[in-house]
């Protein structure tokens, strides 16, 4: 089997897999100034909050090599502008910050180094925000496997992916780790409506890695449901609250209700920075609304008629109540959510 | 308001709406020959069981006013090759052969009747069968105006609209009929995936016919509930079995699952003749499985990887305790359907 790897560094230079022309071309570009990462975040040449600090991180780096300063000060002015440039790219996406803000701290720790050591820690600090993701996703994997079967059938929504991550995804990590042992998961993918993260990126990876996967239209996940073909649902999740509510792609609610209706386990697969204990519950997570023409458009092909009013949230909210089990790096949490999250963490 | 008539015979000519050009263009096209119309209902340039028969018994006029013949026996000869052509433009098409067979039927009741006073009695028949149609729906939708209130939203999936029928359409009646009272309830459109029929059609025969309405993707509907904007489910049907478990385009089922975990009453519109007591129950239903190009090219653009497998069943089977009332042109049915149906019919 072969992972999608979606970022990689080798040679002293970022190789970017360009998402937006999957499925149909396999593209990596070199990414050699910090200009070019920025344009590939800000077009979302890929995607994934994991990747995109991942993808920061290398970017500071790239940025700061090229920095010339005469001491520790001056330095650090100029790697704040960098970064902040690099903040600009994604405005809401926290792990963007999260990765900047480890790197500043980073070179803000090594007053009494050379430019050149502080520059070769940076790099490894970028390198290590990689390996740590890749570990965290491998270990949610790893705890999965402890509840699922072989030759098993999970369903997912969107793409919680290699392609939103480093390499096993969060989401899809148990059925590459189940492939790696020599063990088989069959998937369901739901193409995920509108921009398609399930039929171009989901299915894509998953299909290159060799895992037996189907495509579905988001409306006839109730149809496979009901003809027993689905063991577990498993989506990522964008922000987990303090009770356990999850928000997740648009559609995942219902996915959630439908495993309620046919007792299908329905599990969140998350790495723990994503729990945030400071939002109380799913009514505090803000809901982006997105452009009507998502919706009405698709590649410049009119599917609906002019001028027509469109709802297009980009994320629900899962009750808590709905979920099995949350797993994260540090372990499986059942309900009580409100406690067990706590107690995790 | 306009209702959007897919039909119209005016000038002893047949006028159809070109169904494959909405919603971007709005063509009427004369048919003069029966294989103009043969063509036109199996290119799909209109789709809908009642429409399809309805223009099934102009075609056979169509056909039959050409037809020299010295008797009764030799014209009725030459008019059956004709509906047995017909019958091939979409061979699973039910109320194309039932529309063919009464066409048949009068034209043979007319043993002693001159050829012109029978090709008359065969296009007054067309009519009659496409203004029963009309009534038909339009029943449909005063019943529903006995359980829904002025102000109301209710949620629709794929087309069982004007464009499916003659003008009032099944599911759509109660939004046009209460218009025309002056009363208003707003709709929510699924655009329902592959094919796009609630984004191309519905949404567009409603907005054309002035009212509110607001297109979702399929698996948006769950988050509209949550939120509590929707009062009723309206959606039309393929086949009804006598235990009241129906057949409807794919993603129906999960709106009726949904329904019931948010209590939202799930109603299907159908006229009698879509109840099929012979139908012991949706296992009885066999379910079209369609070609996996609709969900992996988006007209002509592709979005899902090479080769992959895809699973596209057409329709599923919502089953009969989802289902709060069946309302039909003859009344409205409640559980338990396996007697009350019974009873209607």
């Amino acid at each position: 089997m072969s992972h999608l790897i979606p970022i990689e560094w080798r040679d002293n230079t970022l190789y970017i897999l360009n998402q937006l022309k999957l499925p149909e071309e396999m593209e990596f570009n070199p990414k050699t100034t910090v200009e070019e990462v920025f344009h590939a975040i800000r077009d979302m040449e890929l995607r994934g909050a994991p990747l995109i600090g991942i993808t920061a991180a290398y970017g500071l780096y790239i940025a700061a090599r090229e920095i010339e300063a005469s001491n520790h000060e001056e330095f650090m002015c100029l790697l704040r502008e960098q970064a902040d440039y690099l903040a600009q790219s994604r405005p809401t996406a926290v792990n963007l910050f999260w990765a900047l803000e480890r790197m500043l701290n980073k070179a803000e720790e090594l007053k009494e180094a050379s430019l050149t050591d502080i520059k070769d820690a940076l790099l490894n600090e970028a390198i290590l925000i990689h390996r740590e993701d890749e570990a965290i996703n491998k270990e949610i994997g790893e705890n999965f496997l402890k509840i699922l079967e072989d030759g098993m059938t999970v369903m997912t929504h969107c793409n919680a992916g290699s392609l939103a991550t480093s390499k096993y995804g969060t989401a899809t990590s148990p059925m590459y780790l189940a492939k790696e042992k020599g063990k088989n998961l069959k998937v369901y993918a739901n193409e995920t409506r509108p921009y398609l993260q399930g039929a171009r990126l989901t299915a894509f990876e998953l299909q290159h890695g060799g895992i037996d996967v189907t495509l579905i239209c988001d409306n006839m996940a109730g149809s496979v449901m009901a003809q027993g073909k689905v063991d577990a649902i498993i989506t990522g999740a964008d922000r987990v609250a303090a009770n356990g509510d999850t928000a997740n792609k648009i559609g995942t609610l219902q996915l959630a209700i439908m495993a309620k209706h046919f007792n299908i386990p329905f599990y969140v697969a998350v790495p723990t920075p994503t729990i945030d204990l400071n939002t109380p519950d799913g009514n505090h997570i803000p809901i982006e609304e997105r452009s009507f023409q998502e919706v009405t458009n698709w590649f410049g092909k009119k599917t609906a008629p002019e001028g027509i009013k469109v709802y297009n949230p980009a994320f629900d909210v899962t009750p808590h109540h709905l979920i099995r089990a949350i797993v994260t790096e540090k372990g499986i949490v059942y309900p009580p959510f409100e406690e067990n999250l706590k107690k995790l963490l």
